[in-house]
């Protein structure tokens, strides 16, 4: 424990932030490259630049504020998260990563430190892929996943080109994106989940981010009248979806770590008195360990097949996937050893949602820390996480990054 | 077996009736009232004249074609179905029935037979319901089961009113539904169904008709990210509406005679990484015997009384309950005689459809004549009998007809 955010700062930020970019209905909307967004933006630079950081901007528009302390050297220690927003957000998901990664830099300057390396605060461009997909594409561009003019022409939901919007908003800056390869990373977060609240606990260290399989089932059988066709001469196509969606759950239920979920669903010809002759839902299946979610899809895949031998056609279309990411171990045990010197209650845990983190994993280091969302609730306005618990987090952040840039 | 009917001219004035009507883009439309309904009408009307009836029409619009040969007296026996179809039918569907019934009586005239009692055939307005809710309209005024002035203000979904249209349409007749009471009726009609065609059956002899019970279901769940929620802490509506689907169809397989229709369906929000907070969707019930269709009603209650101790809100709001209807056995009897001297295959049946002969069971001994439907194909441009199928009911129905008029 060597000093302590300044705890107030930090809440009263995320309140003024999370006053930035509303709609006229009052909804927080701040999607990438968004007038909304670029509102947000100037107010995290001149934060930055107040406290004496260096500004410098990507041509994908993340921005990075780093901090060079006299006799510092070597690759920077970065903390970060994104400051876009879902349309009707909260206040918390990504901004409390940002803010707290700065709030860590004042705390350092303010106590005296002199770290041996450099230390930065990064705000990555269109975490969320509302407007522009894929998600998560500032880090998945700097990490050398995705080449940067490709990312740039991006045509959104409103018809725009990402790399115009970025040049219009002034965020379109000269650095070519991983310019500043980080030592090492870690990103603050709110759970997004239910667990850390149900568990009373006050921080997760999150070990690893479970990798995410999602497609698009579609099964064809006969539409028949309701009434006048006997049940051994029917094929089903809503039933038949329906006993993927009970597999899916039961099968989800008896493997470690996985989760199922079929959010949407579409009978056709959707009328009361016809057997549907189609039914097309999604599947979102997700397990932190790649060959226990490969068995889940392997399951699926057996599952659909007998179907087919029943007689119905059944056809799967795949709409991401992407490999469960493991978390640098020396960062977690960092995590763990503030947790317990600050007498939290902290648990290793898993995230079930996709963040930068994941992608900077593939270039550095890496590391992410969750404290309690109330509720689970997430991308919504009622999305919340107490005070106590958010300043205890950044306190936490504040070891780490300590340790890691000594 | 007393004489033949002419099978050609049936044929025939199907394919004329199937004609008239049609839409600008050649799909078949006479919905109950319309312009295309009078069309088919007035074409009745011509052929009833031409065959020496009377025709009479009554408040609701159902027309009758009156035949009483010398010395006939007493309650008339009927035969009929109706002509007006649904939105792109087929040309069998009710038309058959009406034909066929015209039919009978000139094949008894031409025959010289002079039955004791006289002998009637009659198109009933607005079976299908497409224009005006409910359905089978005509039987059910003409059987004293809905008050012909309530009937006639009914408002369709185009805004008109039924007593109106008619009116327009010159078939607002002055007799009140219900001045010619049957002695007995007898409907034949195409089976809508795949039964017959599948067991290579010629002729069903329909003992009952279906109990029909329709319920929308609502179950309420919460919301939360596919991602983050572990499975022990989801409450997913929509893994309780397939549990719902899966059971109700399973339930149906072991419940003789009963069949079950989950056609419509929604979740919300709907979206791919969501739990679904809540599933709409809609239950079809059929049995033949109102115990054991009470009794599927009462399992599915017991399942969703499940559903709600484990935490999920559900509710159920009735849309439809019709109790089974039994036919007269001594009409059924008639037809199978019939169908064994003209060494037909014939089997008893239950009707999953609803038909006018349900609505006259209630005032007349009643019974319905089935013949093949390929593929079970109804309410459809596809739908089709072949012809040979076609005569051959139709021969059945004038033995019976021979029968009961004695």
């Amino acid at each position: 424990m060597i000093a302590s955010i300044d705890g107030s700062r930090l809440i009263a930020r995320l309140g003024q932030l999370g006053d930035t970019g509303r709609d006229e209905a009052g909804r927080l909307c701040r999607v990438a490259a968004s007038d909304a967004d670029k509102a947000g933006r100037d107010l995290l630079r001149d934060w930055l630049q107040g406290a004496g950081l260096r500004v410098e901007i990507d041509r994908i528009g993340n921005i990075y504020g780093i901090w060079k302390p006299e006799g510092a050297s070597g690759a920077p220690v970065v903390m970060g998260s994104h400051i876009d927003t879902v349309i009707d957000a909260g206040i918390y998901d990504g901004c409390y990563g940002v803010l707290s990664g700065l709030a860590v830099i004042e705390a350092m300057q303010a106590a005296g430190l002199r770290p041996a390396r450099p230390i930065a605060v990064v705000a990555f461009t269109n975490e969320e892929g509302v407007r522009y997909a894929p998600d998560m594409m500032g880090s998945l561009v700097a990490a050398g996943g995705l080449a940067t003019d490709e990312a740039l022409a991006t045509v959104g939901t409103d018809g725009t080109t990402l790399g115009a919007e970025l040049a219009r908003i002034g965020y379109a800056g000269p650095h070519e994106p991983g310019f500043l390869r980080p030592h090492a990373y870690v990103e603050l977060h709110v759970e997004q989940g239910p667990v850390l609240e149900a568990e009373g606990m006050a921080l997760g260290a999150v070990e690893n981010l479970q990798g995410i399989s999602w497609q698009q089932v579609t099964i064809g059988g006969n539409a028949n009248h309701a009434g006048t066709t006997p049940m051994a001469m029917r094929q089903d196509a809503g039933v038949a979806a329906a006993r993927v969606i009970v597999f899916l759950d039961q099968l989800a239920r008896s493997t470690p770590g996985a989760v199922a979920t079929v959010g949407t669903i579409a009978f056709r010809p959707n009328a009361i008195n016809v057997i549907p002759s189609q039914a097309i839902f999604t599947v979102d299946l997700r397990n932190p360990d790649e060959q226990r979610l490969s068995s889940q899809e392997a399951a699926l895949d057996s599952f659909l097949s007998d179907l087919r031998d029943e007689g119905f056609s059944v056809s799967s279309e795949r709409l991401a996937r992407f490999q469960p990411v493991t978390f640098a171990p020396e960062i977690l045990a960092a995590i763990e050893a503030s947790a317990a010197e600050r007498q939290l209650a902290c648990r290793r845990m898993t995230s079930g949602a996709g963040h930068d983190a994941q992608m900077i994993a593939r270039v550095a280091p890496s590391a992410m820390i969750f404290v309690p969302s109330k509720g689970g609730i997430s991308h919504n306005p009622a999305e919340f996480s107490a005070d106590g618990d958010l300043v205890a987090g950044a306190n936490v952040l504040l070891d780490v990054i300590g340790k890691l840039s000594q």
